[in-house]
């Protein structure tokens, strides 16, 4: 039977990666990637050092990234459709590239659970029944935990809850019942519409990598500033991946 | 000036150590270690043998760990003594055992970020003045992650929300605003409280250790069945450590 093995590398820094990772990267004989003829080329040849540092006798079989639609308002449909197409384009890559008896991989930033589409287009390729595979999935260091680990904070308040969410729902609010949010998938500098909230902010950009930039403070005395950083670093690179953690102070218990 | 390094070590696998978490366990002088006085032999045999194959040249000194007082009510309140006297402890130790040029270390299980107090206890010193020390935090795999790898999910339905929390809260009511709930520290079975749900629960005990027990399915099916190979589970180890996820499912975008 085929095996895919879906790899959690890190956030940015290869050396987030766990000797559970390393295993499995050397156990694949095929690694899927999909070319997203993206800006990021740095985001690019991390994996190429990951693979060159950690994998052996691999190959690399590159597939086209569908176009998602970026104009349609509705979110979970566009992405639930470019999900569908992408799942098209690696069928056919397994289907085509990994021998009966092979493993392929799948290299995911940070760690596979969190706001990957991965797993979900491997189970919609076994839903179809034209394949069958097994999935192995190895978790990964994600933004989330590294961004705690460098501002050396935890997420959670003493027994209190956390809510991870994107900057398209904390623009559209505070989440209910929480005082610690980490927002991920921002490109709208959401924490910019919570400056009533008595909050510290805990932001992160190009966590793990040699870019790293830290901010954190009151939010209402560093949001300017971090708006800034980030449009300044965006412009220099030309691209930005950032999270934050958002922590509102309680006074009761 | 001293260096603390507080290195996650994962959730239960020696493999789960990331290559950061190796380096920073090959520099630490001195390991400090609270002794709980517990049942849970196979934990501090995990971190033993996280040692031997990781570490070099080391000395492990053991504290001993306060009595948390367990009959009140006011869960924050004797959480928050319980972590001053762990700090007058560890204070002691870190005055006596490490040398001014010295590396200390703490062994954090899963991710530091996560329901652990190891940063606050060193925040608490720092803040009383008396001890200077460098703090440098090594993520690691929480028992999260590797909850939603073992079971091939991930954390978030598309573009949404996840809160991470604990049995205690679930027990009062399920979350505000989320569908896709982590639930942490749960001595009570919250879960049994939310059989009206239309839900799915992914289940794990002991994850990553050779004990691992995953059950899941629709809520309403598996409860009881979870209920009684936890109980069974913890009388004959003596202790059970388990989180699960649960997803409501999503009728409308
Ligand atoms: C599609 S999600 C993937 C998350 C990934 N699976 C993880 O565990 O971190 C991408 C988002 O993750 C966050 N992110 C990922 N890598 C990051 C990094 N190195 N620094 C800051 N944020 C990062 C950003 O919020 C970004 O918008
Ligand atoms: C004090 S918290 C520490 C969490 C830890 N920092 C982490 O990142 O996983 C302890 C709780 O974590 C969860 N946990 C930790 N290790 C686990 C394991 N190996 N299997 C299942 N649950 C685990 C349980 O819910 C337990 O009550």
């Amino acid at each position: 039977m085929r095996e895919i093995a879906v790899i959690g590398i890190g956030a940015g820094d290869p050396e987030q990666v766990t000797m559970q990772a390393v295993s499995a990267l050397q156990r694949v004989d095929v690694f899927f990637v999909l070319d997203k003829g993206e800006v990021k080329q740095e985001l690019v040849d991390l994996r190429s050092e990951i693979l060159r540092r950690y994998a052996e006798d691999y190959r690399v079989v590159v597939g086209q990234d569908p176009e998602r639609d970026r104009t349609t308002t509705a979110y979970v449909e566009a992405v639930d459709d470019w999900r569908r197409r992408r799942a098209d384009v690696i069928a056919a890559l397994i289907a085509s590239e990994l021998g009966e008896d092979q493993v392929g991989g799948f290299l995911v930033w940070g760690d596979p659970s969190l706001y990957d589409s991965t797993l979900a287009i491997l189970d919609d390729i076994l839903a179809r029944g034209e394949l069958a595979f097994e999935v192995e999935v190895i978790p990964g260091i994600s933004s989330v935990s590294t961004l705690a680990a460098r501002h050396r904070v935890g997420l959670n308040q003493v027994g209190r809850p956390i809510q991870i969410t994107t900057g398209r729902r904390l623009a559209a609010g505070w989440p209910e019942g929480v005082d610690d949010v980490v927002v991920m998938l921002d490109a709208q500098t959401a924490f910019t519409e919570h400056l009533d909230q008595d909050a510290d902010i805990y932001w992160g950009a190009y966590l793990g990598t040699p870019d790293e930039i830290l901010i954190s403070g009151p939010l209402r005395e560093v949001a300017a500033e971090i708006e800034k950083v980030r449009a300044e670093a965006r412009d220099r690179k030309g691209w930005i991946m950032d999270t934050y953690l958002l922590r509102r102070k309680r006074w009761e218990a």
